[in-house]
Order: C-alpha cells, then structure tokens, then sequence
C-alpha cells in the first residue's frame, strides 16, 4: 500500500521506519531534509512538496504542534492535494478547538480526517507497539484500521469528533505532570526528614505505583537527571496550556493543571528549557530550599 | 512465639487473624469486646485491659490515629507495662511529630520502639501480602524481622529514626489522593467533550497508569460508586492535613496538598462524609456542573 | 477640536458625551446604530463606516475586545483612513500582545497609537473624572494631553511601548478580583462562625480596607445582589485570562491568578454568565455549603 | 480606676502607656523585667508575678500566641487569682478554639471573659486610635466600654461567643496577606514589561486601593525593604495556619489561604524569617527570575 507520511521528528521517523519495515510504499516530507534522507536509504521516496505527499490518497501526519499542522496542511497545500475520497491521518497532540477547525476543512473538501493521537517513546513506535487514541468515523478508521494497526499494539476509539482524541492525549499528559508533580512534593517533604529521594521513590514506583510512568519518572527525579530531555518543558508547558484551554471552553475547572502551569513556568523562568517536564521536581525541591 | 496485639479495627484483625494462623499466640485487646472475642474463636486470648498484652514483651499496635494511639499506649498503661528491653510495633498512621514522641517515651523507659505502618487492604493483610515501611533501629528490626516477614511481603526500611517511616506513609497516602485528583479533573475533562468517564479511565488505567491504585479508583470513578467507602474522605482529610502539618515542619511548600485540602473540604461540606476519598472527583466534576 | 470616537457601549458613551459637552467636534460610529443616535442628539455628526470617523486624524475607539478592536480599526478600515501624522487613542481593554501588533501596525504607516486605558464607571466618565493609564511615544502624549485631561482627572504614564498601559490595566483588575475572591473567603469563614457578612465586611471596609473596592463589593457581597451587574463574570474570566496570557509571556507564575481562573469557570459553570464577577464571593459560599 | 495588664510587647507597652497617661491606675507584668520597668519609670506598679496582676479585678492581657496565652494565664495562676466578677479582656490574636476554651474556663471560675483583639500599629496604640473587635457578653462589654473607647477610636461588636472576634481578626490579616500577594503579583507581572515596580504600586494605591494596608505594604514591595520587619513572615504563617484551621473546623475551603501559606513556608526556606511578611513579594518575584 502506498501513503504519504509528513513530519519526521524522532516519533514520525520511528513510526515511517515501522511502516517501511512492515512492507508498505512511502512517499515522505520533512521541513529539514536530513530525516527523509534516512528514511530514503530504508527505501522511502523523497517529495520535494508537502503537497506531493499526498497523491497516493492516505496521508500520515506527525507535525509539532497547531501551527506547524496548519502551516503545512493547510497553508503549505497538502490539504488541497489529497483526492477526494482520501484520508488525512493525524497522530499530533493538538488542541481539540484545532483538531475541530482541521476536520471541518477537510469534510468540507470530500477528504475523510482521523484524529490519531500517540502514546509510547520512539523505540516502542519503531517496534510497532504505540497505543492509539482514535476518533472520528467509525467507517474510516475500519478502513484504516490495518494499517493503524500495524503503528500501534491497541486502537482505542472515542467517537466520531476527531477532537475527541485529541483531549484524550491532552488528558493523559496531564495526568503525566500530575504524577511527577505528586512524585517531587512527596520526595521533597520525605526529604526534609533525611529520607534519599531514591529510597522513597523506588519504594513508591514498586508498590502502589507499580507503573512505568511512576518508574521511569521517579528515576530521573531520584538522579536529578534531567538532562539530556526526554520530553522538553517548554513541550510540557504548551500542553498544560493547551488542557487549561480545552477546559476553559468547556467551563472545566482544572486546580492541579493551573499548579502545574505555574510551576512549569517557574523552571521557565530558571533555566529548564532544555530540561526534561520531570525537573518540575527541581523547581518544588527548590522552593524548599533543597537543592 | 508470644505477642501482644492491640487495635482490632478492620486491618488489625486481619492481622491478627494471619498471625494466629501463622502459629504465633496472641493476647489481643481492643476498645470495643465484639472484634476481640472473633479472635479469641481463632485462638487468641484476650486482655481486659490494654496493660495485660504488653506481658509477653513484644506488642504490636495498630490504632485509628494519634489521639487514640497515645491514648491506649501511654495513658492506658501499655509502655509502662512492657518489660525493659520489650518492644512495641507501631504500625499504625501517625503524625511524625507523635512518631518522634513516642519513640523518646519509649527509649526513656528502655522499650524498643518500631514504626511500621503498611500498605494494603484487610484482604492483603489477612493474606500476610502487606507493604511494610519500617524505620527504627535496625539491630531491633533484625530482632523482629521474621515477625514482619510473617505480616508482609516486603519490608522496606527507611533509618532509625521510627518517625521516618510515619512521613513515607503519609507522602504515600498524599500521591494515591493526587492519583485519585488527577483522574478526576482528567475525566471531568473529557466527559465535557462527550467521553464517558469509563472510557477514558478504562484507557488510562489500562496503559499508562496500569497501576492497582488507578485500576481500583478508576472503576470507583467511573462508576460514581462511592459508598460503601474503603477509606472514608474524613481520614483522606486527615491525613492530607497531617501530611501538610510534616511539610510545614520542615518547610516544604505542596501545592497539590493544598488543592487536596480544599477539595476535600468542600466534600466534608457537601455530605460526603460517609463516601470513599475518591469522591473527591465528585466534587471535581459538580464545580463543572456535571453530576 | 475635531474628533472621531469609536465604540459607543456604555463607557464610550459617557465620554463622548463629556467629550461633546467640553465642547469637542465630534464623529461617531458604532456597530449598532442606537448609541450613536443619541449622541446625535447632543451634536455629534454620525458617521456611516468605521473608516469615516479618521478623517479629522485624531480617533479615540473604546471597542469591547481585541478581537471587536481588530475587526474595526485594521479590517473595516479605520487605520488605512487615518491621515499619516495622526493619532489614534486607544481606551480599551487590551491584551498587551495586540496592543503590541497594533502598535506597530500603526507606525508602520505614519499614524501615531497612544494606549489609554481607564479606570472609572461610566458616571465617573461622564463626569471627565477618570484615571488614565498611558503609554506610547511621550511627545504625542504631550500633544494629545489636553485631551486626556479632558476624559480624566489623572494621567499616568508608563513610557513608550503602549502595550505597558495595557498590561497595567490588567493588572489593576487582578488586583481587584484578588480583593474580591479575598472578600469572599474571609466573609465565608467569618460566616462559619455565626457572623454575618455584612458586619465583617463592613468593618473590614471601613478599618484596613477603606477603599472604594472594597465598599463597593463589598456591599454586593454583604447583600448577595449579583444582579444586575456592574462587569459580568465573562469579562472578568477574560481579564483574567488575558493576564494570565500576559504573564506567561514574561515567565510570571500567579498562583492568585490561577485560582481566580478556576473560581469563576465555577461560576460559568454554575449559571452565573449575567451576574457580576462579585459573584465570586457566591462561589466560594456555596463551596462551603453556605447559600 | 485600677487595672492589671499582662504582655508588655510592642503593642502591650503601647497600649499601657496610653492608659496610664489617660488616668488609669496599673499594675503590670511581663516574662522579662525591661518593659515593665519602662512603664514604672511612666508611673505603673510592677507585679513580681502575673498572678499579682489580677487581684483588681480586670485584666486586660496583650500575650504573644496561644501558648504563651495558655501558659499565663492559665498555669501561671492569673485565672485562679482573678476575683469572682472579675473580667478579662484579652486582646492577642488567638485562635478561636483557645479563645472558646478560655472562655469557658473562665465561666467555670465565674469571671467574665472579652475577646478584643485590635488592628493598629504601636504608635496607633499609643494613641489610643485602636479598632477594636469585641465580642463576649454584651453587659460586659458595657461595662468596661470606658476602658475600651480609651484603648481605641471605635468598638466592633461580634456577638456574645468571644471566639467570633478572634475569627474576625484571623479573617482581616489573611485579606491583609491576600492584599500583599495580589500586590506582589500584579508588580511581578507589570516589572516582566519593564515597568518599576514603585510607579505601578504607586499608581494603585493611590487610585482604586487608596488604602493604608496598600499604601503601607505597597511602598515596602516597590523599595524591596522587608527589615526591619513591622510584622514578621513567621508571624504571618502562623495567623495563616490560624485562619486555615479555624476554615477547616467549620469546613470553609480557602484556595487564597492556601496559597498564602506555601508562599510564606518558601520564604522560611529562604531565609526571610527576620523579614516582614510583605517579603511575600520577594518569594514571588523571585519565582519569576526576577530579583
């Protein structure tokens, strides 16, 4: 099967990779070329257009964020080349007031839109092992369904908005910078009574937390390694922001997000740009004056 | 090997239960008759009065809080009772400030003291499964050692100092409410954009948070079923409230304890009192005006 | 003199009118017709478009938002009619990032743009007794000074960039939800003790807090009269957010903004869209089981 | 008339200078023997214990806390040696469990008991300028209304329980500390646009918050002069810690308090314990990386 595959940052690069391994045809685009010069050398064809991506009629989407999506699908003309009858597959986290905008145009066009939305690392999406967050109509993603299934272990569906799954992903990170929110004020008061954030948080992701979020979190905050990042804090940050948002419109009140959005800020305003979001817990360490 | 037993509330007499059958003999007391006399149809003889089980040198306590804690252990009579060089196993939740108390009171008299409250449900417990958190001196922590072996899987220890094992307990108790705020403001989220609380605590619970503490509030959540309670929010309350009274003693700012506060005194406000802790999402999602 | 004056709600209203009655020539434009009638009545000439009202090269507009300021003054036309070396006033509301945009929108076609937000209710307007906050190039202030100090009684200026007039502005209505969601929570704690609000908040507002904030709400807070409003809980929520925004911008955590945030989403939540953001206070009692 | 007082403090001496220069009579006590002999030199009588001090009959205590409070008058014997008939005013700023407890141990002795704590600085006390929050019985009140109106320029009357004048007072310093935040906030953000900190504060306390507790405090924010301290942090965390318990005996969620009191904790764990609490600002300034 032949598909176009946009935005090769570390996730779309995996999952192009995956694709390519698993026997389908790949026509991919990236703003900077040396991605889809690798992607080349595993045998994908290189397009020289956003637009040309998307002749083949099933196009994959990994942008950055809102604007990178909307430069690229709509402004850049991918949009305007996928045939009537194709299908837009979108994997980024975006808001669900954009997600909304995108499926709108794209009806509006006679090209199906599936919001796709990604849990898992880079190395489970080479390994074909990411979970999907899926939305949008339930035709559609039958049809897609093979090839959903070949990126990812699960497909999990929340309906026929393709927004839907877009707050899911925005939930579910929230809930991420809950639990390293949770993990560093908890550390941080053992702490104060001379307890190693190591021994605590070990204790912790083994027992009632037997979780790999918890464990692999709890480890860079028990080393205070937070670099190199994982995933960036400003990244974090925007999708904070991006729940406070989604919430907003539907009158939600978030008191843990609006904690974390000031916090997050914080280590911002300290140097943690290039931090991974889990030196939320340097800044609550810091407040206490450990550290 | 003889023992006392004092506190036969829903966890200690499962306790005490494995422990019986466990080929230990038990002089057990407990405030009210009714509990004490089950056990004794197990085998266990009991005392009239809180003084008697400290006879055989080794007592293991687990009361409702501080209050009644130094109530039946220093008032009653129980440390005056022990003989020297006895020791007493506390392993209810306590503040570390009545930890660091009791200890000194205890040392004062030659009395070993242990703090080792523990993770685990009735059913765990009866099953000699339990988390053990264990802090105190170590020499005498090797001395009781089969003992705790016996009522848990594994014991962790944290240092000499007992009140040490008292905060992890609390910090413990403060991420599972984190946990349980997190989902709530998570799937009030969703639920604002059409998603059944089930499906997304289902996903969540099942993927990046398959950890028995999501599992088991989740489906609590999800279901709006918060009575019969397992952990009532009047003791959440409490314990949010000691956990901050530790932070502050060391001067440690929590902001998600402080949000736990709130929420979960607007529960006590609203005739939650009798509801599972989990019904903090309950309060979440009526400030949205859902439910 | 003559002047252009766009946006005739309640508060441009009275200053045109005080404009007019100082003896200003004024044209006036508004979106729906009946404003500028009446002020037809007191001598204005009305004009049919936006754009009209530039012709005379000095424009105050009091439009209600960034997106009504947008709509009117770059895409109705009104900027591309002002004459280069003229002046536009602008009175409104305004996210510091818009007022940046259109700053600079402006200079680059000649056209000079002063923010000048006010602090004041409309009878303190029709009455030129306003606050002035103003920021823009000092020398056209000079030169527009016997105006402003027509509309008020005070200038302040806080130097060249306008959009720091702006970011004043809401800074100032933080401040005043501050004191009101403050209000709120020491009027319901009192409450719980038995004394009324009113008693506490009359006190309190005429001791330590002798100001007109204060008295004001307090009074609505004391009478439980939300209705009709002064500033509707909306406006206030957006304030709030454009605060937010403008703090996140410059890296400044605002954990009072935050809850403000949440608090009055609560109130959206809760049927409170055409009460006044005083109503606040109405949350926070019902939180606590009170009202 | 003659009188006893107890707690020569700042405000203690104040207050019992102003009464011996308005014609009272006084026999006076404190832990350290400097104040006491200051006001000798002004014509007091010097008890060698606070026990002397009560013989009178009325009592007016100015002690720092709860436990000193408890300690006096309570185990040092003042109670015990108040005549029946006798009355107590007490003016410190207690929590109202302990002013209940007094209260009613006071009823059991058959002595009066007035809760009166005031707001007013030393040189206000001095003056005789005090506000005077009263509540206890109102015959008693009456009857020492002479007294009173010569401690201060005007009497608020709570109601017959004593307990409600120390909420009272708790209430008013957390919206003094909310005043201080909100300030320090709204400087922060205003200083990210490059505005001094002193023209905006200035600007608002002398427009919408032309009030003292503003102008006071606003002026230390701007000049960054936190000592010597007129109030120290430590001294606001406690009446925070106060307000907070005495919000949760009668379940009264305050998102502001709470913020408040991890803001104040951050500035113990950073030094600012000889600072005054306005040093609030400073913690959140430097959250921004600001300072």
């Amino acid at each position: 099967m032949n598909l176009g595959f946009i935005g090769l940052g570390t996730m779309g690069t995996a999952m192009a990779t995956h694709l390519l391994r698993s026997g389908y045809t790949l026509r991919v685009w990236n703003r900077s070329s040396g991605p889809a010069a690798r992607l080349q050398a595993l045998g994908a064809q290189v397009a020289n257009t956003p637009a040309e991506v998307a002749q083949d009629g099933t196009v994959i989407a990994m942008l950055a964020d809102d604007a990178a999506t909307q430069a690229v699908l709509l402004d850049a003309g991918v949009l305007a080349a996928v045939p009537r009858g194709g299908v837009l597959i979108n994997t980024a986290t975006l808001s669900p007031a954009v997600a909304q905008e995108l499926a709108a145009r794209h009806e509006a066009r006679g090209v199906d839109y599936i919001a796709a939305p990604v849990f898992g690392r880079p190395d489970v999406a080479q390994a074909g092992k990411l979970q999907i967050l899926a939305a949008g109509s339930a035709d559609v993603i039958e049809r897609v369904r093979p090839l959903l299934e070949t990126l990812g272990q699960k497909l999990w569906y929340f309906g026929e908005q393709p927004a839907r799954a877009n707050v899911v992903k925005l939930a579910a990170n929230f809930m991420i910078a809950s639990a390293i929110e949770a993990m560093g004020e908890a550390a941080t008061l053992t702490h104060g009574y001379g307890i190693e954030p190591a021994a605590f948080l070990e204790m912790i992701s083994s027992t009632l937390f037997a979780a790999q979020v918890y464990q692999g979190y709890g480890k860079r905050i028990a080393q205070r390694q937070f670099e190199p990042a994982g995933f960036k804090l400003p990244l974090g940050l925007k999708d904070i922001r991006l729940a406070l948002q989604a919430a907003e419109a539907v009158r939600v009140p978030m008191p843990f997000a609006s904690v974390l959005r000031d916090s997050l800020l914080e280590g911002m305003a300290h140097g943690q740009e290039q931090m991974d979001w889990s030196s939320l817990a340097r800044t609550i360490a810091q407040r206490a004056g450990q550290g």
